[in-house]
């Protein structure tokens, strides 16, 4: 089993939860509230924003021009993202700059953390992180129809360019090995599938300061 | 008004709720449970071995002699506060590597983060943490017995040694102006002072994550 | 006099080095030695790699979403330019590996130290590097012929998009305002300006340790 | 053979040209011109400014506790160390903030970006140049007079104390192993001891800009 994989293998139960999340099921089968998606729009682009700068931070660490070239074309592919956040928050008239709550705070801020953790830590946290999106948003595409309102993000994480995108992270994850899949890695791993299930809960059902 | 006690007051309804969490109060009467008092051991030293973390960075990122002197003070105060919960955690027979909370997780990954907004947020940031230790604590004091089971960390914030270095923080603040009380760092205020509440409430009531 | 502006006004002896220098000139003229060009490849190389590691630095320290995306953009630049130096080194058979003289390494390193100073220190960093790039090659640019071996990387740093971008870096210093040309930001401006003096002098003279 | 023991090993030629240099000679047998420590004691001095934030993100950096005890011990021993400068700066009338030369600088400058590199080549750095120190002041205080108008600076890195943080820092390259004595620690350990000698050379003979 390459390393990479064994990451998945030692968190399938959690890994499950993933695409059968609450929020996840209502984006695809159109059941979600708009105030719903509302949140998820403030709050997934004060983590967009927060994992450019950890991408940046990542991008300095990084021990070789391969990882370096990678990240920056992470960083590259984060323009449009953006981009689709910022047009759909003009659409709406939502405000970007709104307090986020605790778990979203909490959520990306523990992402910016991470390559103090070391740059082999902080590639499994990027693993973790992207592969949710592309398993959570790939199943949303099995049911949802291309006039969905959230067709543009849907198609943003699910497509076969993303795919290949985690692949070649992955792919990295097995070439540093060591590091990249020890103990604290594994513990990384661990904390973003939690705190991505965490934040999708919040979304979901509020996510207040005391 | 000076810069730092402008920051206070701007946020005077949160900070006092420090002195009056129902986690300091039961500190101060002697009503806490073991229990709360064995989570908030393991927690609070998972949010130091951080907090040491970002006193570290902020070292790096110090603008000037006074200021690196001062954080270089901050750093070897650590070692005995450090102690004080290796021994209390020795004496409990308590496992300090045991998981965090996403509460827990996400305040210590938010101080550690946050120098990377500058160095000036990062000292409103150092302000809030102290001060509301030093407040709290020194509300504990005021009712607790010296004889209390706390009583090293009682003594620890509480001192008029602590007293002191919060001073000087506060007098940091003053002497950058500023960066270190505009919008970001208000910001950066406020959510540490609501951290430090959601925390508190996470010891006593616990940190579930889903 | 916009506030970027009077960076350059206070350096203007340094300045009118940049364009007039050795280096420079044999570039124009076509005199310069082959063994002279390999060397700049291998060491320019090394600079752009380290380059990229400090515009990853800073994308992580920038403090609003204009000046991330300024930054993205720079890195996104560098897979092209990188890959000007590789294809170089290529033809060439040059070890882009082989070790640095201590002028190119202290300069690199000094680029990627200049962020721990605050976010506005290293923009003042950016546009000094990156005025100085445009305005060599372009003065390179008005004497050397199409044909010249040096094309694409006269090409690289002379043209009008590379200018739009040093004119953007510009205009972020003047909207920083403040501490993006305070002393330590002039400080570091004229640290840039010497050490890319240097570091022509060691590529066209040698570059030995001890 | 211990893993720190190779790296030592490994660089024997260089290694032994650091007891023997001119300016350590000089210290050693009361032949150096005041001009000579003058200006060694501003360059110096700035060093060590450098050092101690690199040692902050070294502390931000570090994996463990043991390893960010042994920092933070470290940073502690800075402040008595800084004094020494700033008194013998007082006492000689010579203003530590005047600019560096390009060695001096990218010296600092590459101590200071060593970590990005990881904190096992970071832990590589630091085994060099503070074992670099302790011999040389080793091989001065041998013949020195403890009249000698150095005496504190000889004695501050000659001493005992010094010697068990040198050997604390070996064992901690030791335990960590592999990143820490692999080809990047290697490569960044002989820049250290070529930057020190470089550094040496310029404090002996000037180290002007262009």
């Amino acid at each position: 089993m390459r390393a990479s994989a064994r990451l998945f293998a030692d968190h399938a139960d959690l890994w499950g939860r993933i695409t059968t999340h609450p929020f996840v099921l209502a984006a695809a089968d159109g059941s979600m509230t708009q105030e719903a998606f509302d949140r998820w729009i403030v709050a997934d682009h004060h983590f967009v924003v927060g994992f450019r700068r950890y991408l940046g931070r990542m991008l300095e660490l990084a021990p070789d021009e391969p990882s370096r070239d990678l990240l920056s074309g992470g960083i590259t592919a984060l323009t449009p993202e953006l981009q689709l956040f910022r047009d759909a928050a003009m659409e709406r008239g939502l405000d970007l700059d709104a307090e986020p709550g605790p778990i979203a705070l909490g959520y990306t801020s523990f992402i910016q953390a991470s390559p103090a953790d070391g740059f082999e830590v902080g590639m499994a946290v990027l693993l973790g992180a992207e592969r949710a999106y592309h398993d959570a948003w790939k199943a949303v595409r099995a049911t949802a129809e291309e006039h969905s309102p959230y067709w543009g993000f849907i198609d943003n994480w699910s497509s076969a360019g993303f795919g290949a995108y985690v692949d070649a992270i992955a792919a990295t994850v097995d070439r540093l090995g060591g590091a990249a899949v020890g103990p604290p890695a594994k513990r990384a791993f661990s904390r973003v599938v939690r705190f991505e299930l965490a934040f999708w809960d919040a979304v979901h059902d509020g996510d207040p300061w005391p």
